[in-house]
């Protein structure tokens, strides 16, 4: 049975792990017969949004305690992720991908790795084990990967832009399908950044996660 | 195009809406053509659990500011729902259908519901639409549908007593399974109450889905 570490950065598409991304990734992995662990950073989430209003709430909330929310209980602090017990990674989106695991919303293209993500992200590269990104999450992989590596967050171009200044190769692609690097073993699929349903969603994110247990 | 309303009661299967639960009902009927609209008590959560310790948390919630986490923001206050508009009615479980939507975690038998979310369910009652319960939100039939009601909760003995002492007629029932009361067009099935993944409660919600929509 393949194992597969998720990482997520709280829960909720404005200030942590999009939901619909996180769980249909752990259903396509349940569904293939391979199991999981869910991990966080075990830190106070820069912000906290309302997602009613979308407003920023005047509270604070800890990754891993919110990411707990997805797991059912099941998930571990980022820091305890040993990639030697694991055959593959996979990040799902959300906004919390690019404010709470990086600072990409803030910094753009001069944007840094959160130290817990960036020694877990490097862990699987070093490894040579597969990774899956996918909806925003994409924009850690060159950070970790470094230039030359293909990815995709869909089609918005000011991402994409940030993504080539950052030393990526940004690829279109649909919802319904994944972009593979079979060099760095990366493959990264736009979800959310262009689904408009549950469906759409799923289309490519089980694609993403048949890909990386192939690889795995 | 079928349109059915989802009942949250918050993000989180301890203290408010069974996550997975709930995507996976929004998944399948997005896979099946139908359209929704997520709703939710305007109201604050009896309390918030910590899911990462399972401890009581010192902070207060409002169910329908957290189900917005789940709904990408797209969730309306459950006095808004019009029965007269919709085909169907879905309510997923998680402890909040237990504590929020009603009082069954403390009162047992003697449980009452919210005003507001009898009022949602009665609707679809007297206007003859099908409804589906899942996981511990059965409990919720009998005070809805009255003595007669056939539902299950799976096989717990301790909540089938209360509900026979509630007047409903439980029915045993496996977790890739549906109970269909065709009397009351009344769906349930037990989905977290015995799933042991992702991929088993899926094939119970599923079954929901389509009978649910089958009889809308």
């Amino acid at each position: 049975m393949k194992k597969v570490a998720v990482i997520l950065s709280g829960s909720g598409v404005f200030d942590g792990s999009e939901i619909n991304e996180a769980v249909l990734t752990l259903l396509h992995l349940a569904k293939a017969g391979a199991s999981y662990q869910c991990f966080a950073p075990d830190a106070e989430q820069p912000h906290v949004m309302n997602h009613l209003t979308g407003e920023i709430a005047p509270e604070s909330r800890n990754m891993l305690v919110e990411a707990a929310r997805i797991a059912r209980g099941e998930v571990k602090s980022l820091a305890e992720l040993d990639a030697t017990q694991f055959d593959a990674l996979i990040v799902p989106g959300g906004f919390g991908a690019a404010k709470n695991l990086c600072n990409f919303a803030d910094k753009g293209a001069e944007c840094e790795l959160m130290p817990v993500v960036r020694d877990a992200c490097e862990a699987f590269k070093q490894l040579g084990k597969p990774a899956g990104y996918m909806c925003i999450a994409p924009v850690l992989v060159p950070l970790v990967y470094g230039a030359g590596v293909q990815l995709t967050i869909g089609n918005d171009e000011g991402t994409a832009t940030a993504i080539t200044a950052m030393g990526g190769v940004h690829v279109e692609c649909t919802v319904d399908n994944i972009v593979v690097d079979e060099q760095h073993k990366v493959v990264t699929t736009p979800a959310y950044m262009l689904a408009q349903s549950l469906a759409e969603a799923e289309q490519g994110i089980s694609k993403l996660v048949q890909e990386v247990l192939t690889m795995a």
